[in-house]
């Protein structure tokens, strides 16, 4: 059943196969991450991690993906589907009826189009789905916000999945934005990061100020913070303290 | 005190009975899913399930259900009640004090009258709940809600306990509807499944969408999807990829 | 330091002895309900429970409260205070420094006026609070609402701690009412049952309606339940299932 | 590496480095209370303690507190960072990675000028941090609010990070009112105590009432509680109840 053509895990270099090891491992348990923070439901959010390579290795690019409708409690290392960033499943020793998360040309997209994302993660949580079906970015009035996001969260076009448009739509919002999350509009937030630790981070932290924001709004009168102090929170976070400490917030 | 004209567990089918055994089985397990995403409190929700029978059997058709007034800590698969499909318990070696949960007759109604129907549960989840309590359905204007339930989630009769109204109001709700869940009239949701998991999964995905859908509806401006769009999104999510993997959305 | 005028519980008969260890054992197992339904934080809420006695007994009358000020991590059965219908701390065994609950004057005198309360729970959940914050009690809109409580559930007046008037407001209240559920104004919920279960349960109940019925005011327009369907939802759930299963809402 | 200007633990007088371990162990297990009333995320709130010396010790003046971006599930006794009163990070044993939280400047702002501060919690609660976004100052119209608070909870500057302008805003706010909880401006809730887990309890105490009085707001007609009812409400809490049982609310 499997496609000859396709790379072939076993056959690759034993450093690559170790680093495909080392992301499975860590893709799987950051699921549980997902489900700790109430972002997911069901089977219904991903975690994927680019693999990294040494620089001049000639190993074709590859990155891990939950499998499909498999639930959360069964995640394990070994269920990890690895594909090539065409989004295609190569032959990685899992059965052939474990098919990468339907949302993986999204994820593959994002990798081939920016070189310096190292994890995408998807989810459909509560408060920032809700900005999402009112296709209305979240507005940056707390100073975790701008810490985390330099500004506000943008909104992202409507797309359908079945090409590339969901990816498309992603990378061209981040693009034009210092946020490391979209609201795709009426579906929900996608987020990246440096790795896959990083872009659960990013997750978990546009729920959090998806739903700080919502509350304050409820009562009205919400007051902005001026621009320079969210280029100055950001910048300080980002760069003072980055070399400090690597997932710094406290 | 047995009722000599009731079927009797066990005299039926070896075959009968090991698919009793496991629909038991199946049924107290899900019961914590429903614990697990706060749908329930105290034993106020309920799952059952259809016996599946050999084609050609000619033995009666039966479903398992919770039985009424057990928490769910104490939920095994012995406690789950036999019935046949008129809603009434048969010998099932549980002690006669296990009577079937109060919507036993509700669930009967929906067995007997819509043939490709393996699973019910019913809940007071809060959101769900809510929108039942302004006989208002829930739009759909998140692409999660075209996937699961094809467009809005309805709004069935108000009606009481106490004879077929509320199962005949479930049936003709869901009939009109491409959506798996109803949301009965100041009372709570119904969801209906290929089988018992799915129904579960269908309450899950409810209360979820319902959540979601309030949230935004809080600001205002919620945006629509349009008609053809959710075809599409429910059209490709029930039939492309129902044939990869079975509890598909990640 | 122990009073030489107050009951002792070591001299009093066995068979009393012996029930207040095991209302002191229920009482300190029910307070993880209240943690569990998330109804209370910190040490900010308290079941207690009439001591049950044969009939032509003449023991006096007591009640099991919780310590003031301990945690619901370290409630013991041991650490439950035994208090007689006025409110007192009898010498029962435990340490002079566990006190009973600050709210101990309105339980007590609950139960000096209301002879078929044998529970009473005490709480600031949030919902419930809130309704309270506004003197506002809260609509039967729900058919889980008409089981359980019969029609609203009322408000009582705003009372100071420190006499007997949080104790008489309640019973005021409850006496005019169905319910079994009260909202002191401004400071929170009371609740009575046959026994301290079913007290809990009525606490339990009474959030999970005041979340709802929050909720569903959020988007405005509300349908009422028509005064005859109340009843009659009240009536077969208090009367008809009562006498099948004691606990009986699922 | 290490600074020889400043303090070694090792060399304190023995009775120092045994309260110094006392602290660690306490602040270490008191973060788990953020976590467990969601207080925090992440790594985003962090818990301190004054070391208490004894009277007449002319040892420096110390506090200990969270290293920054460290998970609450890793925290230790041993990698809670000790720190002079000017926030400074004296060498304790603990590698040089392990720096203190990035909010060390505004805790020990408050630790020199605030004599009978013991403890110290900072965190970005949802509903206190949705308070602070509209710059809204919580108000007293629950008896739990008025026992705990004494009142209103007041809202501080807007401040940015980086000199002791935080510091200064929580300190003036505070000394101008009764509360142990003060809401930065578009920031979050500081709280204070007597010690690390009196200021956790004002931090759970406070997004309480946070919530409660938010959802009270949402549908209109809060009754306010008289002035001379919260001051009977916290007399009585801080003093009368104050003398039995020490962390009293029940």
């Amino acid at each position: 059943m499997s496609d000859t053509s396709r790379p072939v895990l076993a056959q690759m270099p034993a450093a690559v196969q170790a680093e495909v090891a080392a992301t499975r491992e860590r893709v799987a348990r950051l699921h549980a991450e997902l489900v700790r923070y109430e972002l997911v439901i069901w089977t219904a959010g991903n975690v994927s991690e680019r693999v990294r390579l040494e620089s001049g290795s000639d190993a074709p690019e590859l990155f891990v993906i939950k499998p499909s409708g498999v639930s959360y409690d069964e995640l394990t290392p070994e269920s990890m589907v690895v594909c090539t960033l065409d989004g295609t499943k190569i032959d990685d020793g899992t059965p052939d009826r474990l098919t990468p998360s339907s949302d993986t040309a999204a994820h593959a997209y994002v990798y081939r189009h920016m070189d310096d994302v190292g994890g995408v993660v998807h989810t459909h949580s509560t408060y920032a789905t809700a900005w999402a079906a009112r296709n209305e970015p979240i507005p940056c009035v707390i100073t975790m916000m701008g810490d985390e996001f330099g500004g506000e969260i943008p909104i992202g076009p409507f797309a359908l999945i079945g090409d590339d448009s969901i990816g498309q739509g992603i990378v061209e919002t981040l693009r034009g934005s210092r946020s490391r999350a979209v609201l795709m509009a009426n579906h929900g937030p996608f987020t990246i990061g440096s790795d896959a630790k990083d872009a659960v981070k990013a997750a978990v932290m546009c729920e959090d100020v998806a739903r700080t924001v919502h509350i304050a709004h409820q009562l009205g009168g919400v007051v902005p913070i001026a621009p320079e102090h969210i280029d100055s929170l950001f910048d300080r976070y980002q760069n003072v303290y980055g070399q400090r400490a690597q997932d710094g917030k406290d």
